[in-house]
């Protein structure tokens, strides 16, 4: 009983307010694995070249992450570059060097194919239904989206929506998304084209989860000092479905409860995730400081 | 036993994408003593003109605000007109007009002198200290700022914050203020300058309380339709200081659970203001529809 994560593996360039890096391991894929690693047995379905690193491979098997689906194909893995703004509320993408990724097409093997999780990364809507229509045995699917696909692939994304229980996208996709400005509004509209769990993500403003009984808010961590946002929604995205994974839930039996519960845990991980550039806060995050800062949420927001 | 209010009473002219009005009740002092009425015994200390209409006083003489210290003198009402953007999280200025607002000088009844709570709108740091040098037995005092002062008036804002108790303040004040870009080390910045409870108020996406002992988030409501953000957060410190006010605390014996409360309280009224224009949502509101959106806060917010 597993998770499946399908997406990118990538090496990124970051350049913040607190530093640079030029090359380090990234991608969708990858954070929303080590993230979800911590709740629940997690495998991976991607593509890399033949520069991937021997020690990211062992990062991923570290945590325990299943690698059969990890592609490796002659050439280079995909290679993303972008700079933040001050606040680090915006940043702006300098290099996109799709390589490999450019002809990804996700193989699931048959011991896949059944597993009862999955969880799409952002990439092109019709490459995540091709994905989800392989699958046989799911209790909870759902992925993230962006700007890109929800302007230019409109068409693919609402028939790959169609298919989801749940999706995970910040506010300002929610109003291109739906069209209204009004975030209730909006996520009424965007809960009608098909996931009836909707998460919307507001940065270091918290999150929102819209279902069919209500909905939940949570406000964001304050964090001492934030040093790299990069992975920040896909670790939030681990965080929530592979606690619900955990929980052996199914898009029908959620209560608000779990789902309340996930969308914290999501905030844990996001909140983690920018301690430290790229994904280096998972080479010593335990389980305990999960549990840890999951309380102080209790605290901070209990009244 | 009142809490008492010092700033503007003014008329408004507010253009949102919501509608359009050319002149209608307005002012912190306003705002903040309605949203406190529900909660305490609450009198205000303003001045207005003569064209100062008997409904208006009427509207709040039947909240039973206090109106000894509502001074009316020959000329005009302070004026003033803005525009909201699309989103209303932002707006333009349009008219200013002092008026009579441009020699206000605050006269204190040897009643109100005595009273254990003061709330001070934004107004010339100056002129705030002023009065609460009048007060004599102050269980809590705080009040509200502005850039205009933290940029123009620093000298005297800083003279004037070693007085308080507590600042309410949005993140762009405090950041400004504190010349600290990360809330946390901003919100100990501010705390150092004398307000040991700071109130950091943002917007739609909520507020976060810092003190002795911790700090508090709660998320923002979300609204099914914004009107008028106007007075919002005038309305939100009238709800924090007037719960305050109604449990009795001072500045030493608040606890976190009354702070948090005053918090969620203040985040309510903030939220029923933008329901309507100006200052038309407390003309029907009641005490109960408080008690429910309270309750509507504990249930989104808990897990």
């Amino acid at each position: 009983m597993s998770l499946v994560v399908v997406g990118s593996v990538a090496y990124d360039g970051v350049t913040t307010p607190a530093g640079k890096v030029d090359r380090m391991l990234g991608g969708a894929c990858t954070y929303i694995a080590l993230s979800a690693s911590y709740f629940t047995k997690t495998e991976i379905v991607a593509v890399v070249g033949d520069d991937f690193a021997q020690e990211d491979t062992d990062l991923l098997a570290a945590h325990g992450i299943g690698l059969d689906g990890l592609e490796r194909v002659a050439g280079k893995s995909f290679f993303w570059a972008g700079v933040y703004s001050a606040d680090m509320n915006d940043r702006e993408t300098l290099t996109t060097d799709l390589n490999v990724f450019a002809t990804f097409d996700p193989k699931l093997s048959a011991s896949q194919k059944q597993q009862p999780y999955l969880m799409l990364g952002n990439i092109q809507p019709a490459l995540q239904k091709t994905v989800r229509d392989q699958m046989t045995s799911l209790s909870l699917v759902g992925g993230d989206t962006m700007n890109f696909w929800i302007n230019d692939f409109r068409g693919e994304l609402l028939e790959t929506l169609k298919g989801w229980n749940f999706l995970l996208i910040n506010d300002s996709e929610a109003k291109l998304l739906s069209g209204e400005s009004n975030l209730k509004k909006a996520a009424a509209a965007v809960r009608a084209l098909g996931p009836k769990l909707l998460v919307i993500k507001r940065g270091e403003y918290g999150a929102t989860l819209f279902h069919e009984h209500g909905f939940f808010s949570v406000p964001g961590y304050l964090l001492h000092g934030l040093k790299d946002p990069t992975g920040a929604g896909d670790c939030f995205a681990g965080g929530f479905i592979g606690y619900l994974a955990s929980r052996g839930v199914n898009a029908e039996t959620a209560s608000h409860q779990d789902l309340a519960k996930a969308v914290v845990y999501g905030s844990v991980m996001g909140s983690f995730c920018c301690e430290e550039f790229g994904v280096d806060r998972f080479r010593t995050l335990t389980r305990d400081d999960i549990e840890a800062r999951f309380e102080e949420f209790r605290q901070f927001t209990a009244f």
